[in-house]
């Protein structure tokens, strides 16, 4: 069925974003017109400053910041960083290009004029500068022109548009899509969302399993694989699928902590980029497998089980405690998986045959709506 | 220009491949027959028994072989797990699937009937019979049906079909086609070819930046990243590229021991999978940039080169010493990075401006053809 876009974008326009970018340096320049050492605010992105939004199902960043301030010496560094970068971020949407962090590291690397000092020296200099600038404006570094790596791919009953270019996502092929690092409105915009709900498959070998039995077809969904941890593209795309179109976000990974870990950045966001959350978490993204309770509701064989490391452990644990995992479902399926002390793979349910995976766990799981939470 | 395919393919059909797997079955089932204990022929794949063919450009295999004799005890789990491995992909074949070595390993794992041993423990033994297969058989485990973890992504002058779905490469839009892991004839043919090169490029962003600028369509080309080393589906996709349609093959990569590596796993292929070169390797593969001497033909300043690590200086005196490195052009190159003693990215291009490398630095090598060789 093709549903009508519900009116709840949270995409800006690159002249909203050149409007804030010129706005944060309008404001230094005053602040010198008036004979002041500039500050600027920058919120602070600290463990203590984030918390978990139980109404929204979000880590957030809470309100405490701090100022930087010109004439302070411990502060001047980072302060001509952050105009630098925020001069050369007007500068590349001036040129509508986009580029890497590590390409804005190398644009800005220089020695200034009549000193021995370089503007950067380490990309891990100019990484948290760009991370100040997204939280004290606000947006995503891909709402600033910048690019990530990338990972992952998409197929299925979906049509969009990716900069000009028309991607029928049903017409794909084995390969898929590449999904971007950026999926801001300006470069991607959705045109024939058929689909009920996007299936967000932990590794690539699965996703490529169920295109081959063309699962998205029989089951009118939209595949797409992060292959392992949850990159920024895939993660902005399942979004604003679930924001802008109402799309069921259902999160596929193996039986692990790290498996259980992926699904909650996808849903509630990462504790690093709390202040992103609310761009780039799903907090209606539900969960279906796999569960370590799966090997015995499936009478899964104990040799494709994998016995938990001290990692596996203590990660669990961690999971346990983490306040966005409270609850009995989740609680009784980490529990379990310490008792039974094994972990399981996605790829481990090919032991009850290839197909096993799209022609009777997920449709089961699916028609049963069984989902952990 | 529109060129027209050369006869020269080395795919196999379906057909050819279970008719080599049924073959290799009957030879041990005939022995048994004749009450002999069965044996089979395996070609040694170690680096004593590979060596570079010069004639031919690509790293082979030499002929020596081994004996796995089905009553040396020795040998009788290995004798097994290779009939075993045999068995499923003739399985998997019939039901035309595919499925990752991963699979493989589930779907053959399990406790042999009225004994505690298990076929296989881990996966660490199930590859090397995969590999075993593939040396014997002389065909790329994708020929059986198997995938490998896959990167990377295509734009360019091409139409191609994949599974039926008919891919044009000039509307993949930012995100590009995700190129599989098989790019086997049964599901890959090539359509409309175009373009008169490939351009393979290390990093995804270099790719994304040359795609922004339509870089492919200025210069009619292919781009294509492996997002660093190179993955089997690139290598692949462009060796038949080269091989069946003459495309020239332009490696653009780093200037550091790791780049140069990629460019000569592209060419020559690599040691470890030397019995694979003449289907992965592309033995007339040019290298374009980046070099070390580079950074003083185009005056980069000082400060985005890399000091080399101790790890760098080992792998470049490795390279000197590969029989396939040894070329006045390289000896010089490699040996002035250890001189000069630092190293280049890709990226180090954007000091220059962000398009220095899509509208001067490629241009401008292009048009003298100014390849290391």
């Amino acid at each position: 069925m093709a549903r009508k876009a519900k009116a709840r974008k949270d995409t800006v326009t690159p002249e909203e974003v050149e409007k804030n970018l010129v706005s944060f340096a309008s404001d230094v320049r005053k602040q010198i017109g008036k004979r002041q050492s500039p500050k600027m605010e920058i919120p602070l992105r600290t463990l203590a400053n984030t918390y978990f939004d139980k109404q929204a199902g979000l880590l957030r960043l809470g309100g405490k910041s701090t100022f930087r301030s010109y004439l302070n010496t411990a502060h001047t560094r980072k302060f001509m960083q952050t105009m630098l970068v925020n001069a050369e971020i007007k500068s590349i949407m001036d040129q509508k290009a986009v580029i890497s962090i590590r390409d804005m590291y190398y644009a800005l690397k220089h020695t200034i004029e009549g000193t021995r000092e370089n503007t950067f020296e380490e990309q891990e200099e100019s990484n948290p500068i760009i991370e100040d600038l997204e939280a004290t404006l606000g947006l995503l570094r891909e709402q600033l022109n910048l690019e990530a790596a990338r990972r992952g791919f998409m197929v299925g009953n979906i049509t969009l548009r990716d900069s000009g270019d028309v991607i029928n996502a049903r017409k794909q092929g084995s390969g898929g899509w590449g999904v971007p690092s950026r999926i801001e409105e300006d470069i991607i915009q959705f045109e024939d969302v058929e689909a009920d709900f996007v299936l967000v498959i932990e590794k690539d070998a699965v996703f490529s399993r169920l295109n081959q039995d063309k699962f998205w077809k029989k089951h009118n969904c939209i595949l797409v694989t992060g292959q392992g941890m949850a990159p920024r593209g895939v993660r902005r795309l399942v979004h604003r699928l679930n924001n802008e179109h109402g799309l069921d976000v259902i999160v596929f990974t193996d039986a692990d902590a790290a498996g259980y870990y992926i699904y909650s950045v996808y849903k509630q966001g990462s504790i690093n980029l709390s202040n992103q959350s609310h761009l780039l978490g799903t907090p209606k993204a539900k969960f279906i497998g796999l569960t370590t309770q799966d090997a015995i509701t499936y009478d899964l064989p104990k040799n494709v089980t994998i016995k938990l490391t001290d990692w596996d452990r203590k990660r669990a644990q961690e999971l346990l405690n983490y306040p966005w995992m409270q609850s009995p479902g989740w609680t009784k399926e980490i529990n379990h998986m310490l008792k039974v002390g094994f972990k399981l793979e996605q790829e481990a349910l090919t032991k009850k045959g290839i197909r096993f995976v799209s022609e009777t766990y997920l449709p089961e799981k699916l028609k049963k709506k069984e989902f952990l939470s």
